[in-house]
């Protein structure tokens, strides 16, 4: 976990949500933040991937000093009811951090819960689930990092780490060709060049050009696997588009290499996590 | 829309997709950033309430001179199938801004479209559908707005715009009516006092110390049902917890205020939404 | 006090006035900046309501490792020649946060001593003294915090926790009742309604209208008398405008609930305190 | 007027206002930001030096298009009940800069107004009113600037830009040649070594060993016409501490070079300013 | 160029060089910022190739309102004594820009020029010149477009888009092996695996497993033309290490892929650019 | 060193490089970050004078736990071969902070050792070596401290602590002795003048309206000297322009104050220093 960029990140969420004072607390409670220590149990409340543990205890660090009385650990399968971990600290502390770091840890074992789900739809083939870029803004690493702890492989980061030709690109180059010459010509030797195709017409010219891996883009089961017995290895296939939990053991099965599934980061649902009490200060 | 503070945030979320290029339409298009211009229509690909198109617009502004030749307006209910808009602008900046502002555009009307379902689920009832602090880190202002657009009504934005005293506090203070008298006797005098109850003798207890409105805590349509009889009106009545869109309409029907959903914010669907350009470079 | 918010702030002020560094103190002390151990004891050199202890010691810690051998509280009535306290740290630090650290807390002292003499000023009435938002910029949360040390209490943080209806928005609402009515419908439930008025009918039309809180515009003590009468507990009362030290008195023992003093925040004087080196490095 | 650092604070002190929003002008009225034009005029309310209407234009300008249709000037004396300039925008926008800009105007007026009137008091002398580093922290460009616009000249405006060895320096190189000695060797040709003495004999040291300033401290009116008459034009002389209006005439009449007043930016009274709509959107 | 990164880098800069104003232009001419406008040559003192022209502009830009008379085109050789463009705008800007203007475009003509140098030493074989991570921290990009300009290749930008496995990773993966291995498993299948290598039979040992780019590591001439040999079109090859201008054909001519030059960014010579005044205010 | 305003920049120049991660080392290492402890050796691979150590080893402590073994002095000439110091910390910090710090060391080191080459070259003259503001962008703090090291002295640190009349401001005023009058009536008393001159004439005029330092601007050795002669200790003399190793002596030896030489800081050489693992984790 990179506390060097998340740092900023989480600090701005507790700003966001504690604004100008935690005026319940303040209220209630006389004397200074440091005063109150408590002791918190944190429990999942439905069956989940855990995920953000490490962000969970980081939000409540950078408002005081907080032992970590427990733990269990990213990428568990943790029965409802159990405790996920214990924190202790000042009283103030955990109030106006437990929001935010809830918001935090709920979304991203979402996530990997869900990416899980996928995962075990396909067990046993040799394909591997893809995340996309379609994650919520600014917490991108953070739902990329869940995606692997839940099993799965992460896409491109960004628009910079990957080379993927999509269909603008292959009208402003005049073919697939073409875009893929310039990729190829102009891109870093570092980097493999991957194409969006929607055709097998347009997959075997893709790999004429040198493709190295190419996107079958919203083609059905039947035209998969023809995909995958035409290309014979000469490049990776991913499939994308039009894929759910109940379709893509099917898609597996054609023997690609790759699905890509946007919902595992933009229509996960948050998972049921509470913070409890147990010792007031 | 205060772009005084989102601007930042978006120009946050362009540096995370785009990091240190666009390295594909770099490699196909040659020439300078402002030599292509484009036109790309934004579609909705399914029925959605549209939330979020002044954001939408404004991260390819940050972004280069974009012109809005049409467009929907948020809050409207969209068939599967329209066009919610076309924007012309130079090529390179409508590819690099494509996926942050449909990332925040499909979670916006998610929100919106999702907060609609439960609004009309309650429709002709006097009770208003609350959202909750369950929002997306660094998001809430957006959230709180996509709720607002789809019909819903926002509770507490932060910690300090609203006293909400919950079983920690009242543990602390030693009791409701204690609490409670902390709270008015040390907050602010523009704002009301809530606080959360889990019985009938809790709430009656709160009413005579004095709350304005009492959040019922995970109880039954029953105990709603009682607890809006007992208190006539001597506050209002927000029901909190286990609510979903098959039974909102039983605890709407008791004549509560308010039902606040954490789901609206905290498991949302975002909705399917494409941009396809029509004129190339 | 919330180093959350307040040390980018403090480490900006310290950037302000150290710019590319102490010239002085290098030309004169050799070695690094750790070497040099000091003892400093800071005086109060008038009396003074102390207000800031925790923010100046703040300003030094940020520097390097401070050690508070001695210390006051916040709030207290401090005497002409009193030891507020005394830091114990590197002698650069010292010397470079000198200036920062004095300048806040004669400022914030400033606040509190100033309202403690308005709130001595009404001693025995139910009237308590609000201030404004005519606050220094930036420094808003500190003046505010003095404000409360000094005996006051806080009106609005910002436009954002709290209505205020001002002429302007009455002419543009058309009307008093209007004015009300748009913000009792559409602001938060968990906020109080309060309207300015400048004359008895104004009053008695707000009142009609639903405010909670009326704030009674540059009106007389007469006026303000008959306000009290008229309104006989249906709203909660501010006096506001053209009140100062010698005529204060006079407006609470009409009983109004407020009387808010803008001169608190923006026309305070700093009191006199000094940092001594008693021991050098 | 440098908005190239000025705009970050400008910026982060509407946000400290605005918060959230400003619920009143919102639940009022109705529509985008944009829809209503206002027309506001700005008026001393009382006599006043102007100083920051640049800057007070500015802080509106950050938040929508605004046309200024008369204004005064920085430095003019400005009779009460007078207008200082109109602006013409957004209804929404005046109102959300309303308060910051007139706290910044009526503070920087006030440094000008009291700086005015020092510089008043000493006229027709050689002598000339220095600031000091005694002020608002964050602000201290405009606050020094608003002391040149009063007729004042500005000491060092950091901890870098100029030698001024103290009392603690003095005792930490052991002897006031020895500080200079070290200041002269190590500093930077550029600039000029000032140092603070309390005596007679500390004068002669210091002009001894090259000091091209001298600040007397705390020194009274006969000392101060000594050390005019012994320096003799050797190194300018400051005079500084304890001077008020009443006293600085005598000062003056010393034939100093400079008097410095810390009071001019730590205890200046803002001045009255108002601002009117007198056009609703 | 992306100024959505830059900008905030050059703003930056601007403040380092202008600090709290320019106290030698304000001195000299009275009145405000944009009374004088002036017209100013920027000539080339020496043969360079250009690079950096967009953010020499951009520099300006920041400050106000300037206008580009006429230019040259980054890449160009341009021969001493020629004019590469000329700016008109106000006066003060033209002066507060000048002199990060021209450090940034002297340094960023300097990488270019001294990469052109390494190409045409190599002119004519298939070998690509390739820079380093050797650059100046905060100004990579800079750096490495001015590589690109200059006809040179970019390797890596950073630790997240290529993976290249040095000894200390072998060591600690327990052998050549065993860490491509690792990265094959573990890292994107987006990316190529690099390893370096220090002799044949390790190159060997790395072709066996995978590797698909190998970096020979301070071979001499003899080595590389052997490893040409061996690696017989299996991988991509990257001499690193002790070249310099002389001995830089001799490696080119034994067939290697890149040779990467960490000179280019770490030990290049700004070109002398100078600014001149041609028409004053 | 100040960390207070040097923080920042090193975390941001982490960010470039680490980016997203360092992918190879994460696919090598299984395991947190903090398991594995290294020890590296920091080696002069050629003669150097050593300037820095204090910033390399606080771009580890940024990114872990970091103890320092042994270390090397900055000001040191330190023979090739030489071990600088020896660090212990995280493998994953080690690594990802060794790029960063090692750009910054061995420029630190290249300036202070070319510094150190002209200081030689003028030993046993009375005239000192300046620097000039012809730095690195973001860096010159770091640049400035390099020449002191090394063995020269600061000019200006920016346009605000120095006044220095330049040819356009010349000619703006309307001549050298409306410049200097101007300065000497408007700028800081704190501050020295000098002016730049291109001929004896021009030097003699600067003399008489009173300058302070005079610049003279590429002249040969003939007329410095006669510079010198003529100015007679009137005025500081600085040498500009056209100077470098071979002819600076000749220049040293008329007797000027200062010789300024822009190559310290715009083309010094990167020295060579390595970084090497002693033990893995």
């Amino acid at each position: 976990m990179d506390f060097l960029s998340l740092d900023n990140r989480l600090r701005e969420a507790l700003r966001e949500d504690i604004g100008r004072g935690d005026v319940t607390t303040e209220s209630i409670v006389e004397g200074t933040t440091s005063e109150h220590t408590c002791e918190a149990r944190i429990m999942a409340k439905e069956e989940l991937v855990l995920a953000g543990w490490p962000v969970f205890v980081r939000v409540f660090e950078l408002l005081g000093p907080i032992e970590v009385r427990s733990q269990a650990e990213d990428g568990k399968l943790i029965p409802a009811g159990s405790t996920l971990g214990c924190l202790r600290g000042p009283g103030h502390a955990l109030l106006r951090g437990e929001r935010v770091a809830l918001n935090l840890l709920q979304r991203m074992s979402g996530v990997a819960s869900l990416t899980r789900e996928y995962a075990l739809a396909i067990a046993g083939t040799r394909t591997r689930i893809l995340d996309t870029r379609k994650t919520t803004p600014l917490w991108r690493d953070l739902e990329k990092y869940a995606v692997r702890v839940g099993g799965g492989v992460n896409h491109r980061r960004g628009l910079d780490d990957g080379i993927l030709i999509k269909e603008n690109h292959i009208a402003w180059a005049g073919g697939i060709r073409n875009a893929i010459n310039a990729c190829v010509r102009r891109s870093s030797h570092l980097q493999k060049v991957e194409i969006e195709v929607t055709n097998l017409d347009q997959l075997e010219e893709a790999l004429q050009a040198g493709a190295e891996i190419v996107m079958l883009d919203n083609m059905n089961v039947e035209q998969v696997r023809e995909a995958v017995r035409v290309s014979a290895g000469r490049c990776l296939l991913e499939v994308s588009g039009g894929v759910n939990l109940s379709t893509i053991r099917k898609y597996a099965e054609t023997g690609v290499d790759f699905v890509s599934v946007g919902a595992l980061t933009h229509s996960y649902r948050a998972r049921d996590i509470s913070m409890l009490f147990v010792t007031l200060g």
